[in-house]
């Protein structure tokens, strides 16, 4: 996928560790020894950070959840390190938050710093019984292999289904002074955020107070994240932080202004990608799809449409198959939960290779089959869809539903 | 799958045609020449109807579901006939309504009966232009095919990907008169009932007022159709219409009481089965599911969280595949739109050949993977979910997720 540019903004190398101040690792700590890959990333930072977060709103929450939340409260909102493991979600079992704080506290004792300043965090499968044994025995090994290029090694350890590394960073300008913001990401199935998204963690080198970062998060999920749906499952452990050390050295950004909107451009545009390679890497996908509604009264009901669209498992199957079966659209269009006036729709098919306006004025439209065909063969898709009924738009994002899905999910705890 | 047994009635042959005076036909009258299949559906009565009808709450509706409500409006829910035809859906057309009184007035001039008595639905693709003349040039053969055995014709004709036939019928006697209620339904994808459910038709010989018959059916389909979902997509074409011809020779039920109540079990049975027919038929299905909440505050409550786990993709995917994941069970109840005490939840996994206790007091047990697998391995798996949070229940249907609804809605218009 070819990233969008932004003036100003630079895309850069280096994901969690692009800025300033941060460290990472990653490695196999054997949670699961069957299964060879990295299961546990750490990132930290040389100096205390500003941290705001956002978390799943599911009712069966991971123990690192809830552990977390408790460690962001006490601290008021510093932190100096993240401490991740997959393999094991770490959610539904009687001793989680046990193991959680212990885990913190291993962690805390290995770098020198509180217990409450660690972001703890698990993906996996949920119900597996977890032991601390594995997190004891290579907190000194994962600790002494932080640098400055563990980036790496941190996102493969995160990693779950997932076939792609998900990390984004980019340099920008605050006050003159060279800044940087950069994450990483994981999340492939059960996708379908409600003020979060799967795990994401975010480190930037801006000066920036914890309530500022918490409102520019906030706002931005709400554009981002909360518009992709992989499965329309909220995970248990959806999390995302963003970590802000200072190093960058501007005036600590503590209103709204000129210097907050540049750098919640940055958290846009990071956030932004990350969102876009989850979309393409969802579970079993082989084609990213983008829904863009306009033409709405305001965001919300733009944001429903688009996402009602996305999610619609017939269409993610019409797109899997590349049939431009617009009658699809239109049924997931009239149950999103919004006051549509059907007779003013139209729906346009996109991709690289052209486009094909297949829907007018409350009717479907005769169009080239062939044409369609060929625009819907591209591996990225563009739904458009125009409502006559303001200003408002918003884009969802989503992948199309595959045999591969099925297969992944049959069996995924084996 | 056997039927539940309920004492005073007894299930019967027949299905729509079950009842006295009704007479049905089917055949294909060529709406898409390529298919082979019967397309073209009728039932009627002999005498005029008192009747009930839901439509799909979807904002993108087909032009029959708009003309059927204007018709009764104007009869004062009086009908004669059901004329409806598979292939096209006839939505999202421009001349959808045109075509749809068309095809009535045709029923009417041929029954003599006046057209507002006539209710018309459709089934299949959206956005495909319908034409009149396969209508036309068949009614009369349809009209004077109509027989006592022409049920069997009709359901053939209401049939787009199901793979059975879905008919059901009881007999039971009203103040010692003996009654009937059958029906007919279709539906396979495209299924998530909104106040509706995939098209149904319902006829019996009680004699019921309007109001009552409404009343039954209203609150029958909000535990029966409402509780079913297989792919979450809600059809724009939903309804179920009951006719009721008073042919039994009883006296007409116009309040609520012993003789209501018998009536209203009878349809209960005949969309309880119905129901179930449409889950274990799902789009691709190979295994039946059905969900038990316990332990509700209220039926609402209880039908959510039953819901929520059966809408669910992963649970799907799980359970096609056998796999015993109750984390998955409990992401989808820690996210049904309920206040869920997550400390109190128990989940057990059930089938003909044994139970297993999954999940208690808010952790995961372990438990006989082998055991678990065997119990899986059946066709009909019931999920058991105990909140402790009050006395009511709910249960919700549907089936598991395989390749084959990927497979059937890649390419669903050819």
């Amino acid at each position: 996928m070819i990233k969008e540019q932004f003036e100003g903004y630079k895309y850069i190398e280096g994901g969690v560790c692009a800025a300033v101040g941060f460290t990472a690792n990653g490695l196999n700590c054997g949670i699961n020894p069957v299964k060879e890959k990295n299961d546990l990333g750490m990132v930290y930072s040389e100096v205390p950070c500003n941290t705001a977060a956002v978390y799943t709103r599911n009712k069966v929450k991971g123990a690192p959840i809830i552990v977390t939340k408790n460690h962001l409260a006490k601290s008021g909102g510093v932190s100096r390190a993240v401490i991740v493991n997959s393999k094991n979600a770490n959610t539904c079992n009687a001793n989680g938050e046990d193991i959680a704080e212990k885990t913190s506290e291993l962690v805390a004792k290995e770098l020198g710093i509180k217990p409450e300043e660690v972001i703890v965090a698990s993906t996996g499968v949920i119900g597996m019984p977890i032991f601390i044994e594995p997190f004891k025995n290579h907190m000194k090994e994962l600790v002494s292999g932080l640098s400055k290029e563990g980036n790496t090694d941190a996102v493969k350890a995160i990693m779950t289904t997932d076939t792609v590394q998900k990390e984004v960073a980019v340099e920008f300008e605050v006050e003159g002074k060279t800044c940087h913001l950069g994450g990483m990401a994981k999340g492939s199935g059960m996708i379908h955020p409600d003020m979060a998204t799967t795990l994401n963690f975010i480190t930037t080198d801006v000066a920036v107070s914890v309530e500022m970062l918490q409102k520019a998060l906030s706002d931005i999920v709400k554009v981002t994240y909360n518009c992709l749906s992989i499965d329309g499952d909220t995970s248990t452990n959806d999390m995302v932080s963003v970590m802000a050390n200072g190093l960058a050295g501007n005036s600590l950004i503590t209103s709204e202004g000129a210097q907050y909107e540049i750098f919640k451009k940055a958290l846009y545009i990071v956030m932004l990608n990350m969102t876009k390679m989850l979309a393409a890497d969802g579970e079993g996908a082989s084609k990213f799809l983008e829904c863009t509604c306009t033409g709405a009264p305001d965001f919300d009901f733009a944001a429903a449409v688009a996402k009602s669209v996305i999610h619609s498992p017939l269409v993610k199957c019409a797109m899997f198959g590349g049939d431009a079966n617009c009658g699809r659209i239109l049924c997931a269009i009239g149950y999103a939960p919004v006051d549509v006036d059907v007779k003013k729709i139209s729906v346009t098919l996109a991709s690289a290779v052209g486009e094909v306006l297949v829907y007018k004025d409350g009717a479907s439209l005769q169009f080239s089959e062939e044409d369609a065909a060929k625009i819907l063969a591209e591996d990225e898709i563009y739904i458009n869809i125009s409502l006559e009924q303001g200003q408002a738009s918003a884009k969802a994002w989503g992948c199309d539903l595959t045999y591969d899905y099925v297969k992944i999910n049959g069996d995924y705890r084996s």
